[in-house]
């Protein structure tokens, strides 16, 4: 960084929002090395625990980490490195805090504001930006996709996805290895993360060898789920496979729209009068159990699907660096209000362009699996689904070894 | 392998029992590699599902394997490639079954047995060993270690716990890292497997970078669990530490020997009837939200501790090929009722020998972690714990990839 002529150049401030994912850093990386870079950025700024503690004067700079040449660490290191938030900005934009917010902007004398996120932190932008435009602000805002749910519209697919779904696939495959050991029929139901939208569990898809192989079964939050039909399919894929194993995303519903999870609490409280509130895994497990009568286990893939560092997709952590840079690249080019995308280029060969696109169609959307992709009455995913997918997995990262023998990680 | 002169030589038999692990295939590699390169074994079977399977005539020979040189790749394939069994054999060693079982050893022209397991295998070798003194057999019956519990005897550890507490360790780190990104107090706990042994568990402090690290509070369930000293220990960790992580073993047990996490299952009945079985982990995160108001998770580790191939150990991957190879050249050698043990040599670098110790000694008793190792009131472990497990998680092994981009592993 250069500190010379620091009156004509503007500074960057880019902070991290919403769930960690395996590659947010990446995208961090991404945002601070073009930053350190260019010439007509003087500081890099950091936003700790977003904008939330950015109005609390809560931020950082970049310029000893890019010293001790430590920024290379982000690249493979999980959970947010400045902090996160779920900080909602209010919809009425003559809301004082906005006034706050900018008023500090321009003590820092910032002129390009990145903010890694997914849904409400586009919204976050898209708020700034609106108001920039009104109060005559020249503050670029520019919004860097991240979600382990790719539930982002206007966009190929979003950084943490891919990482999340190799997770996914690799674990689910070793979960079906050892599923298999014994001589005796057993289901095995592995629990996925995704509310909304089932790409997450889609990805378990990706585990299988050939089309008769583990997982049989995947069920998506798209379509509705019918539990006596899940169990006969069960039953049916067991005369095949007596080592089954069945993808379920956390989200499914039936055709009222009712969360299967929420069978489960409203079967008993515990103790402290609280509803017993597990995931649907546990609630199918038992209802297997208690139908088919076969040796049963719920295995919920939890919070490790989105900070695996040993199981990150090089794909994905190439892609949300580029992310990370391009928007900075945008907002020196002048733009504002919009959100870094990606679009898959035609031909046999996976290749990715990043693309801008207008942050106010992308906020408060949501971009599920397309019904046609779903197929065998809602059990299984189809070869568009893995033609999709497969590249954005693709790729091993070696993730640097610390003195300890584990990851190297950076910490703020 | 050679098959002339077969009538002078005799075959190897190997069987894998119990539940899998990392490297149980491993150990498996070791034997079928020495046994073909021996100049005195001329076949090399493997059971299918352990002994259970070869009372049904399911075995395999690994010519094939050994021709098309895919035996490499069950260094890196979790499960049991060969199938596993829980079949406990008769005390009553008058029972027909042992004649049914050397019967069929002798039709395969046997001389050279070798049982890859935990505790109850090693029962399994140490009767057949037994009932072959008894009946004059020349067949010889050697155990080779296995269990992510790490809690056999006469061994300074077991082939199976260096990967799975590689896996606990980078794990718990990056769950750390993944609950730090809020502003706001939170407790993560993260249950492990280990229900008499707290070997495992333990392992969780290898994912501190100092003392004063993630995960704060380490509970084993050799000491008594006391809920409200729980509680207080949270809350008191929580001043300090505002993202706390705490690590507990599924087999957590109050003064009376109750096991935690049927407090739960005390508390309700599912639709089913059924009780409501979920782990002390969950149980453990509704007692703290109760309590302390603050927002909490739970995560299982589940079965992936002992099938992640990611996370192997190399030093673990080493020494349970190493472990096998030993195993046939003490049968060779005229041993049995033996089983592979490893000795830690004195000195300051880790260096590890095989031995044989008597499997009668062996087999019904669990070795658990040292009282004396367990400090601060049992939320913590000592450095000899560190000293001490360090070594066995060390090194990481790359797996090679097949064309899908994913682990490469070999099924039967």
């Amino acid at each position: 960084m250069r500190r010379d002529e620091f009156i004509m150049k503007k500074n960057l401030v880019v902070g991290q929002s919403g769930g960690p994912t395996a590659v947010i850093n990446s995208s961090l990386y991404g945002v601070v090395k073009e930053g350190c870079q260019s010439e007509e950025i003087d500081w890099v700024f950091g936003m700790v625990n977003g904008i939330e503690g950015f109005l609390k004067n809560r931020y950082l700079d970049f310029q000893k980490m890019e010293e001790e040449k430590t920024l290379e660490k982000l690249l493979y290191t999980p959970g947010a490195f400045l902090g996160s938030c779920r900080y909602k900005l209010p919809d009425d934009l003559t809301n004082p805090v906005y006034g706050e917010i900018f008023k500090k902007l321009e003590e820092l004398n910032i002129g390009y504001f990145c903010y890694i996120g997914g849904n409400d932190s586009m919204d976050t932008v898209s708020k700034l930006s609106r108001y920039a435009a009104g109060a005559d602000s020249s503050i670029r805002f520019i919004g860097i996709p991240k979600t382990v749910d790719n539930d982002l519209v206007m966009t190929d697919h979003t950084p943490g996805y891919g990482s999340a779904a190799r997770y996914v696939a690799q674990t689910v495959k070793e979960i079906a290895y050892d599923a298999s050991v014994y001589d005796s029929k057993s289901v095995t139901i592995v629990e996925i993360m995704g509310r909304h939208a089932g790409w997450l569990t889609a990805a378990g898809c990706l585990a299988r060898r050939d089309e008769n192989d583990n997982p049989r079964l995947i069920y998506l939050p798209e379509t509705a789920f019918d539990t006596e039909k899940f169990v006969a399919s069960v039953e049916q894929a067991l005369e095949e496979c007596p080592n089954l194993v069945v993808c379920v995303s956390e989200g499914i519903k039936d055709k009222d729209g009712v969360l299967i999870c929420e069978y489960d609490s409203e079967a008993g409280v515990d103790n402290f009068g609280h509803k017993m509130l597990t995931g649907c895994g546990k609630y199918l497990e038992r209802l297997i159990q208690q139908k088919l009568g076969v040796k049963v286990r719920s295995v919920e893939l939890n919070v490790c699907q989105r900070c695996s560092s040993t199981m990150m997709s090089r794909t994905d952590q190439e892609e949300a660096a580029q992310a990370g840079m391009y928007g900075v690249r945008a907002a020196l080019g002048g733009e504002t209000g919009m959100m870094v995308a990606f679009e898959r280029k035609d031909g046999s060969e996976y290749e990715m362009e990043c693309s801008l696109q207008d942050v106010n169609r992308i906020c408060n959307q949501e971009k599920t699996v397309p019904l046609e992709w779903i197929i065998r009455e809602g059990t299984d995913v189809s070869s568009e689904f893995i033609k999709y997918a497969m590249p954005l997995v693709k790729g091993k990262v070696n993730c640097p070894e610390g003195e300890d023998g584990f990851a190297d990680f950076v910490r703020r």
